[in-house]
Formats: structure tokens, sequence, C-alpha cells
């Protein structure tokens, strides 16, 4: 008789998905974290794990997919928050170079990779696309772990995430318009121009704008004022970013910078903010695991074409934004670039685009599956190397809140 | 172009709604704590506002449920966490009392309504049985707001409604066997005893396992250890509870209570969760009140009989419980009748069950989702007026954390 109430409640599937991802996500973080590999690692594994791929005790879905959305967004607004604007517009130039020079040589590489498996011109044109989207998410998360968020390439890496995102929208629009047989040209200006003035409307006058209203914030009676603000700034800023065509999580960060300077040395917004974002994280994290499918190692061809794409997705955007960085140390250079590295789910998502237009084929459509996770997973460890000596050491199994010095005690 | 990003991404009608709920939610609160009135009057007349009854901005949907559940669930979780079983176990057989005479005379009063207006057997059945279930997330959020969560009346509010809930749970399978004409006594038999095993296993033996647990915890290489495991347990005894079919609130307000001794002091997994709680709940509320349908005030009989539901609701709760309270001053009794009256999201399944089973008709399912959101709105003011004077009445405004008076500062 339960099942009656069940049904109607309902939500126990859901409340049970959940709490499976979640209690295998935070195991697999611990059996990382003792094997002194990064948290994230694992917690992407648990995505393999208990995904369709192996024991399929979880399914990806529409919800699942939202709460990860949310879990991404809300991770780079508290990057952002830490982030204030000066440090972003100091490393502007570079920032761009990284940014090109990640998008050029990847899209090139990709391009003629699928032409050279027999892929149709289109095709082509996708996988380039597919290989230039950055995935900050990834980065950050190991950065914030690490408590180098503050670091220069930390920020030219986030800078160059959002000129990355910016240039990947442009070319996607145009790869789409082309496969379709249409290119607008005004069209994709106004796409492009419609991104460009979003981002650097808010970058230059966000952070003026709630400098000024932080008084009047601090005088309403809601109880935790600048929470609910950023709160809502937050979800705004990444639906309106939707809208003009970037990724949620540009106008998310973008979010979090306007405020970075009004609610400085606020621990307890910061502190209230990364409940959700601890809560929601593993979330996103597990579904880019829940994506990848194993069963494309049955066929040795598709399993050649996986490899060759994964390599060159990790070398071009290696090498190309290392030489963005061009004129830094040699060390520096090369943290810029694996910080670029990781695809995640933007990868995943350019591949969908194509294959909702009939564009990929499905040995393609699971290469390119297959690097967006593999390069999320390769990074990690090696921005973990490459940092490793920028910080303390022991700070690696620290929190995600470097400025608030409290919260690297082990207890929480 | 932008759109066949979107498309795919997509998510931006989603988080579209979640900014509309949350900005006019909080504004809501905002100018209801003008008012001196409970900010979470003002968030479910939110949704009212912008819900299909008025401006139809958003829709009611399955993830917006789940979000709200979710909420709620957290919400308990938090007031768990500031139970101590001990506390509970002291007014142990109050809460019986209460928790039964706040169940029998709203039945009774429903069902014979609904004989008196016509209705059959099973409908005045169903009416009785949605007039039972208490919403006790309503109340605890405002006596959380009050920081008089540690009053022996809101300890007795908090045990009666677990006991309410396991009563209502037998009655609405009852109900249903009844109205499908097939009456198992050993199912229903089966049910209770799993609902009770459940419920007082947890309450007794949970705390101490998490008392003994917690050194293990502290050792944890994971970032957040005690975060993490009232996730995990949150979620899990959520789901658990839901599947011996007692609300997910009651499991998750059951593993915040095993977890109360275990992390007492430790404010900062109290305010990592209380993040969470505060991001998640104005969900909860505006969903409430997205669920009313002012177009049934078109009909005069229907006005007649949900305000007549209403008021019985209001009245047979409050008697009942107060009642149950005998032995404490009238205002304690008060306090207590009060407390119960909030019928909120639990009335609300009670009436779809019943329309899903096809037992009960439009007027009576209109003014079952009259009399659940009326009570969850009549209440908040009521528990203000009687608790003020409980507590500082300055602490009105203050932050959901009572155990921290670092919280009761404005900034947040």
């Amino acid at each position: 008789m339960p099942e009656i109430f069940a049904a109607a409640t309902d939500h126990s599937s859901v409340l049970l998905a959940l709490f499976v991802m979640l209690a295998v996500a935070k195991l697999m973080a611990e059996v990382f974290e003792r094997l002194k590999q990064p948290a994230v690692v694992g917690e992407i594994l648990a995505g393999v794990i208990i995904g369709p791929s192996l024991l399929a005790w979880v399914q990806p879905s529409d919800l699942i997919s939202v709460l990860a959305e949310i879990g991404v967004i809300f991770l780079l607004f508290t990057v952002g928050l830490e982030t204030k604007p000066q440090a972003i517009f100091q490393v502007g130039k570079r920032a761009v170079l990284v940014g090109a020079l990640g998008v050029v040589l990847p899209f090139v590489a990709g391009y003629f990779i699928a032409l050279a498996w027999d892929g149709s011109f289109a095709e082509a044109m996708f996988i380039g696309a597919a290989m230039v989207a950055t995935s900050v998410g990834i980065t950050a998360r190991v950065l914030g772990a690490m408590g180098l968020l503050d670091t220069e390439t930390s920020r030219i890496i986030l800078a160059a995430a959002v000129i990355d995102d910016i240039l990947g929208l442009i070319i996607l629009s145009l790869v789409s318009a082309v496969s379709q047989g249409s290119v607008s040209y005004t069209g994709l200006l106004k796409t492009a121009a419609a991104a460009i003035l979003f981002t650097v409307f808010v970058a230059l006058i966000g952070s003026r704008i709630m400098t000024r209203l932080a008084p009047a914030v601090e005088r309403l009676r809601l109880s935790k004022p600048f929470f609910n603000l950023g709160l809502i700034l937050c979800l705004g800023l990444s639906a309106a970013s939707i809208y003009v065509g970037v990724a949620a999580i540009i106008g998310a960060f973008l979010a979090g910078m306007a405020l970075a300077e009004a609610t400085e040395g606020n621990h307890k917004m910061h502190r209230l903010m990364s409940g959700i974002t601890e809560f929601l994280v593993p979330f996103f994290l597990v579904n880019i695991g829940m994506q990848l499918d194993l069963a494309v190692f049955r066929d040795t061809s598709v399993v050649v074409l996986a490899i060759v794409i994964t390599a060159a997705a990790v070398i071009t955007k290696f090498v190309g934004c290392g030489l963005g960085a061009w004129g830094m140390t040699r060390r520096e250079m090369a943290q810029v670039g694996v910080g670029m590295i990781p695809r995640g789910e933007v990868g995943i998502v350019v591949a969908q685009i194509g294959l909702g237009l009939g564009v990929i084929s499905g040995p393609f459509f699971a290469s390119v599956l297959f690097m967006a996770v593999a390069t999320t997973l390769i990074a990690p460890p090696l921005i973990k190397i490459l940092y490793s000596g920028n910080g303390d050491d022991e700070s690696d199994t620290a929190v995600f809140e470097p400025d608030h010095p409290e919260d690297f005690t082990r207890i929480g």
C-alpha cells in the first residue's frame, strides 16, 4: 500500500538516485584522496561506474543534468567571488592569446583528423568545434581545492576560458549554419556582438554597480541579504548569458566577479554559497562520467579514433594555450596549458548538437564523448603535479575557500 | 543561431524560471518583513502571484517540485540537527496525544463535511484523510526564523508531526484500500509496523551510531567530512522513509537528529547545510503557492465549501492538538495548536492521490487545495503572535541557526 503514497509524492526514485550518486562519489573521492590523486577524478569515475556503461544503477536524466548544471553554475559563481575584475583585466592581453591559440589549434586538428577518417566536410567542422570548448569547471575545482585560485596562471586560465567560450560560440554557430547549408553573416555578427557586449559590459560595470548598491543591500530586512542577492544575480546572469548565446557558467562567473569586491571578507556569505556548491558539484562530476559509453571499445577502429582524437585534444590545447602564455616561465606556460585541457560537459554538448542535426555519425560521436571525459580525467593529475610546490603541499585536501584560513581546519 | 546552442545545452528556460521564483520570493519576503509579517507568507504569496492563477510566469513542473522537495527535506534535516533525541523523548507522551487528537478531530470533521456536501463514502474518507496531514516545514521555518526551535512546545510540535505523519500514512493506506474496495488488514499492519519500526529504530539507535562513528569520520581524507556524511545520510534516510511509507521529511528529520549530538558546535557544517536550505526552501514555499487555483472562486458553492473546509481544518487541528497538550499553560496549548495547523504540500499530495484514483470530484479537490494553502498562510502570523515574548522580539528577522549567536549579525 505504501506504493500508492509513493507513486504520488513520489520522488522516491529521484532521492534514491541522488543518494547513490552522492554516496559513491564521496566514497571514490575518499579513495582518490588516499591515493594522493585529485578527488574530482574519483567523482567522475564514480559516474562511469554507476552509469549505464557499467552497473547501470543510475540513468542520466533531465533532472540530473539540471542539478549538474546548477552545480557547475554555482561552482563558477564561487570562483568568480574570489576573482576581482582588476585581477582579470591585468592578464587580459595574455588571456586573449591563450584563448585564441587554444581554439585554433584544436579546431584545425579535429577538422583534419575527421577528414582523414573519411568524415564529411560538415562532420569535420563539428569534430573541430567539439575539440575547441574548454570546461573550466574542472580546473577551477582542482585549483580551488589546492587553494591556488589567486595565482597569475589561474587568472589567465579563467579569463582565457571566458574568451574561449565566446570564440567557441561563434565557431559553433558558424559550423551549425554551414552544416545546414545557410550562413547568415549578419546573424553571426549579431550573435558574436551580443556575446561580447554582454560579457564586457557585465565585467566592466557589474562590480561598480554592486559596490555602489552594497550599503542599500545591508539595510534590507531580509535575512542574509548578500547571500540572497548573490543567488538572484547568479541565476539571473546565468539565464541571461544563455539567452545571448554563451554558456551559463560564463554568466555565473561574471555574477560572482561583480560581487567579489562588495562581499570581500563576508565569510558567512561565502560559506553559505560553498554549501550549495559542495552539495551540487558532485552531481556535475558524476553526470560527466555517466555520459561515457564504454561499449565504444568493442569496435577496434573506434578505439583507435577515440585515442587519436583524445591525444590530439590534449596536445593541441596544451601546446596552443601554453604558447599563448609565451613570455612566462616554462612551468607557468605548462600550467596554463594543462589547465585548459578538460573538455568536460562542453565538448559533450557540442557533440550532442551535431548528433541532433544529423551531421555526426555514431563512431565520431562516441569518440568525441570519450575525448570529453578522458581529457577531463587526464587534466587534474597533471594540474596537481605542475602546481605542486606553488602552494602548501598539504593544502590539497583543504576546502574550496582559499580566502578564509579558518576553513582549512579539517572538521566540517 | 544561439537557439541551436540553447536548445541542446539548454536549461535556459529552467534557469529563468528559477531566477523568477527566487527573485519574486525574496522581494515578497522583504515586503513582508517590513510589514512585520512572516517572510514565509510573502514567499508563498509570491507563488500565487507568479503561478498559473495570476501572472502565469512560471508553471508548476516535475523539476520544480523535486527542487521543492529537496528544499523541505534539507529544512527538516537542519531542524533535526538542532534537536537532540533526548529532547524529543522527554515530550514523547504528550506528543503522542497531540498527534492523535490532531488526527482524529480533523478526520471526523472532513468526513462529515464531505457527506453533508453530498460526497460519496469514499470521497468523505479522502477529504477526512486530506485534513489530517500536518506540514511541519512551515512551522519549523517560522520558529527557526524566530530562534525558538528549542522551546518545549517546539519540540512537542516536531515530535507530534512525526506521529501525525505515521497516523496519516495508516489512514491514507486504509482509505485508499477502502475506496478501491479491498482492504488487506495484514498489508495495513505491515505498512504501519514498517513505518513505526523504521522511525523508532532510527530515533533510538541513529544518534548512538553517529556519535560512535564521529572519530572515524574526522579521520577521513575527504574535505568537509561531517557535511558530506550529513548530505549522504539526509538523502539516504529520506529515500528510505518513502520506501517504508512515511514522508521523506520524516527521514530527513531523523537523519538530522541522529547527527545532532555528533555535530554539536560544528558551526561550519551547520552553516554549509544552511546554505543549501536557504537556497532551496524558497522553491518549496513558492511551489505551494503555485498550486493554488484562484479560478475556484468563480463558483460560489465551491467558495462556500472551501471556506467551510478551511475553517474546520483550522479549528479541529487547533482544538485537537491544543487539547493534546492539556496540563501545560493555556498559552502553550495554543502555541502547540497553531503550530500544527499548516497542511501545506502534504494535504495537496493526499488530494492528488484521491484525484488520481478517481475518487475525489473537482469541487472537493479545489477546496482541499485551497484549504492546504490557506492553512499554511494563516498559521505563520498566529505562530508569530503566540510566540512573541518567548524570545527576543527583534530576532524574528534573524537567521535560521539559533545555536550560533554569531549568525544573528545582519550581514550574510
